[in-house]
């Protein structure tokens, strides 16, 4: 079933009118659902937005709570998110780096107290519009074990990488572990196999059954002791940055997930008289990627950010599809 | 064979003087190289060093060439390695980062024009030392196979991310290919698999076999297609933010890779109000990771750094372990 872009966005606006968002703030937090739905990535947009009305109604997300500035040190500022709307703190602190990039030429934004900021790569999007680089990135709950142990005491810990390239930025948005829960749930239900191995099963086994995995709770870092090392620093630099909380200290349970850091760093990459052919270097070396022979012919080689905009523009064409039972789910609310 | 570490960076010393090194900065590269050995990264110490000494040989790198400020704006300064020694260039503008995030809070150094790096972990070691954080990374020669693809189109980029902890800092050094090409040698010349999968063989399939990978030329990017979008936007900003050449304008050749840009960013995270307990904050963070049951018990989770220090303190007990054939070819030079 497809819904039509503005009919998704006005709709999770009433609901988060009626949930207790004022005005202005349920039009920013419904459209940047909306747009995860558009652009692909429904997990962080409509399918997850029946969650985040539960957190609102149990008073794990405070509709009410706008990010306050808590510190400020030239290029560097630390947030208190007061448990309010994950993507909302998000955006607004994505906004604070970019301002501070325009004065400083970098900016860093620590983020603290605050909730699943749903589709990280939004951030990138809206960093890489207003021409600016952007690195940034979130702990989470403990869901993932470290490297030679059983018990999940790491977030997947997410991290967005964006690079400015006019209308068609390069954008990163990866979990530390090899697939997202909402993926492996996907793909047991559909009983298929992850196409790479993707965590262990009850015996310790890799495996690629992905309902194996969800028992286990075991789930592979990217890369094995790779990702869990990552995973682990971004934490550290997540409660360092921001003073906020680290994955040992949030609840390890989705539905009261919360009090999570996150850290916002923008470079105003435009800004240097070197930079004037920024985006034809960019575009240079984006060819040449698509240009690589691939193993398979039918599948040419893409780079991250590509697929979204195919999608995007087949979406606002055609509508966005949604699950009927999750819309039906929303329209009820 | 073991070599006290001081006989060790005495003769590197002595050799880089000889090839036109200034006193004082073929002290310091000495050092560098030194202590790459003896915190048990020989790969980039001494095994690297007669590698390093044709490079000046041949011209590639020059030992007279310091790095100059091109562009400074505020918190970010654009320099130009002039070609020289890659270490002291990214000590130098790790230097940089830090001053700049002294007065800045957060500091942002590009670095254009430069040579291999040698062991990206020290520049980590080096700001933690300073207390400061560091996301630090650099681009290599076209050696990984972009995801998808067959040809060696993206660098493997190591990315080093450490967090400041006292006298024991917290420092991950991560290329994005899975294995590295010094470590699948040293598996091939000892007959042994790599412990998951490395890469792809000639016929495409994806093997622990050293050798066959070696052959093919096809590593795999840590995380499968994850490790490859990471390799990308890592080597965009280094370009982005130097000004300097990305992987595809760098010549694919080990002996003649030059012309990197490298990136150098460091948050000086001590000096916020609220991070009189940083230190302790961090090691609670570590503690709680140590503590996790391991899926062997003879083998304990580890962090990433604990493994260095380790090393570092048996080798200036007992001297550093060297090849006694590279060890006396470098005493030759």
């Amino acid at each position: 079933m497809r819904v039509p872009f503005e009919d998704l966005r006005a709709e999770l606006e009433r609901v988060l009118a009626a949930v207790g968002f004022a005005t202005d703030r349920a039009a920013v937090a419904a459209r940047l659902f909306a747009e995860a739905s558009l652009d692909g990535v429904g997990s962080h947009g409509l399918n997850r937005f029946p969650r985040f009305i539960r957190q609102v109604r149990a008073g794990i997300v405070d509709p009410a709570a706008k990010p306050a500035l808590v510190e400020s040190c030239r290029a560097w500022e630390r947030w208190d998110g007061r448990r309010g709307a994950g993507n909302l703190n998000a955006w607004t602190c994505t906004d604070r780096a970019i301002a501070l990039a325009r004065l400083h030429a970098v900016g860093c934004v620590g983020l603290a107290n605050t909730n699943h900021w749903m589709r990280g790569g939004a951030y990138g999007w809206q960093a890489a519009s207003a021409g600016c680089a952007l690195l940034a990135w979130t702990n989470t709950m403990p869901n993932m074990a470290p490297w030679g142990a059983r018990e999940p005491r790491l977030g997947n810990n997410p991290l967005v990488v964006a690079v400015p390239r006019g209308a068609a930025p390069v954008v990163i948005d990866m979990a530390m572990s090899q697939f997202s829960y909402g993926r492996l749930e996907g793909l047991s239900g559909a009983g298929l196999p992850t196409p790479v191995p993707g965590g262990w099963d009850e015996r310790g086994q890799l495996t690629t059954d992905p309902t194996a995995i969800l028992r286990s709770g075991r789930v592979l870092p990217t890369g094995y002791w790779k990702g869990s090392a990552l995973a682990l620093v971004l934490d550290l630099l997540a409660m360092t940055v921001s003073g906020g909380r680290a994955t040992r200290e949030i609840p390890p349970d989705p539905e009261r997930e919360t009090g999570l850091s996150q850290v916002f760093l923008a470079i105003d990459v435009g800004r240097s008289a070197g930079s004037a052919d920024l985006a034809d270097r960019v575009t240079a070396v984006i060819d040449d990627l698509l240009a690589t022979p691939p193993v398979d012919a039918g599948a040419p080689v893409r780079y991250p950010g590509e697929q979204v905009l195919r999608t995007r523009h087949e979406n606002l064409e055609c509508g966005v599809p949604v699950d009927e039972a999750i819309w039906r789910e929303v329209c009820a609310l």
